[in-house]
């Protein structure tokens, strides 16, 4: 096995399990996060740590402010709150306000560019189009539509080599997400999903919500602290 | 005609006689232009100039560092030469240094943020694939590829509205682009096409042969000043 591949860590749980994934598939794995004016940069704190335990050959903090276009409560100069209040069945019915405009987009573009320059044979995303948010670039025909450009994109491509786009987690639950973690003996514990970016995760957006119930249908406890956790949740 | 454009300048003729075009076809022009960590910023000080002649509504000019990847001898922390030895018959017909891993592919990425956010109906690029520099992404097929990708990508588009990606010169040789452009009233004299960023252009790097290969055959002066002109380009 001679593979390289980009690997997208969000400092998030599903970024960290495609990255142990990676590692199995490649033999040298270059990370890429972004710091593209969200609200806190709690995840990219998460982003840098399971970047190490994963054992990176290099890892790019790459900055962007999204900021510059603004659409998105996520995005720290946005006056919208991040919706708290949603129930567990109805996350990903609508597409909601944490959308941000073409971020997948954008990312998947810069993670091109740095493949093609390191030439990488893989570029890896951990989007899953099953537990989700809702948000358009992270579904199955996203992702196709996505690998057709790269193979029309770059140099690289157009001389008749591949750069592949991995997507290991596209159909899959988040409990299956979660067990497939475990057996990567992924650190959960140092993953950071929550859209607040306080030092407990707030137990009620969106992001919360959907890792609280992959935990819950996996029987398995969260590792995280929860400032507060639905109901539903109940290990006992 | 009530028609939002994002259109991308660079400051160079192409992307000039672009705006004027799009300039006709929209009601509202938004510019947006890029600090990409090139070795000089000439062509921006054009840009500028470019998007007050085209009265844009807004333009904005967007950083992110290419140079964090590199792979390019227009990036500033690349040692490498931009090279001034092809002949005007030979460009194209091999990919050059100075391409830039994945710059359009991102450049698109972020126009369609922009695009979306302010609920634009045309995204504008004034890419071209005959006289051009043999950039694998201005060709046709890299076109479709990422309109492909457009219609997958956003809120915007997956609910059924457009975001249509216009190349008005896809297919034009550059002395078609300048006729275009005189019948527009593009002000050539504030373009700048030049890889250096000297305060006249060289006239040797392959993107002033090109503009001088086409200002020859469409029979007319090229109005800014040059360092140096081949042996061909003779007006008199």
């Amino acid at each position: 096995m001679n593979k390289r591949s980009v690997i997208l860590i969000s400092g998030g749980l599903d970024s960290a399990v495609t990255a142990f994934y990676a590692k199995q598939e490649s033999s040298e794995l270059y990370g890429l996060s972004f710091l593209y004016g969200q609200k806190h940069n709690r995840e990219i704190d998460s982003a840098k740590k399971i970047g190490i335990e994963a054992k990176l050959k290099d890892h790019v903090f790459f900055t962007l402010d999204l900021n510059q276009f603004g659409g998105s409560s996520l995005l720290k100069n946005s006056k919208e709150t991040i919706p708290n209040n949603v129930s567990v069945e109805e996350i990903g019915k609508e597409i909601p306000s944490t959308y941000v405009p073409a971020r997948n987009t954008i990312f998947l573009s810069i993670a091109l560019a740095y493949a093609e320059t390191i030439d990488a044979d893989f570029i890896f995303i951990g989007v899953t189009s099953e537990d989700y948010s809702g948000y358009p670039d992270c579904r199955p025909a996203f992702i196709d539509a996505f690998q057709n450009l790269i193979n029309n994109a770059t140099k690289k491509t157009i001389l008749g080599k591949n750069i592949r786009l991995n997507t290991p987690l596209l159909k899959l639950s988040k409990d299956e997400i979660i067990k497939k973690g475990i057996n990567l003996n992924v650190p959960f514990e140092k993953t950071w999903s929550c859209y607040q970016g306080k030092d407990k995760a707030c137990g009620i957006c969106d992001s919360c919500k959907l890792r609280l119930k992959g935990f819950k249908n996996a029987g398995l406890p969260d590792p995280i602290s929860y400032i507060t956790t639905p109901e539903w949740y109940d290990l006992s």
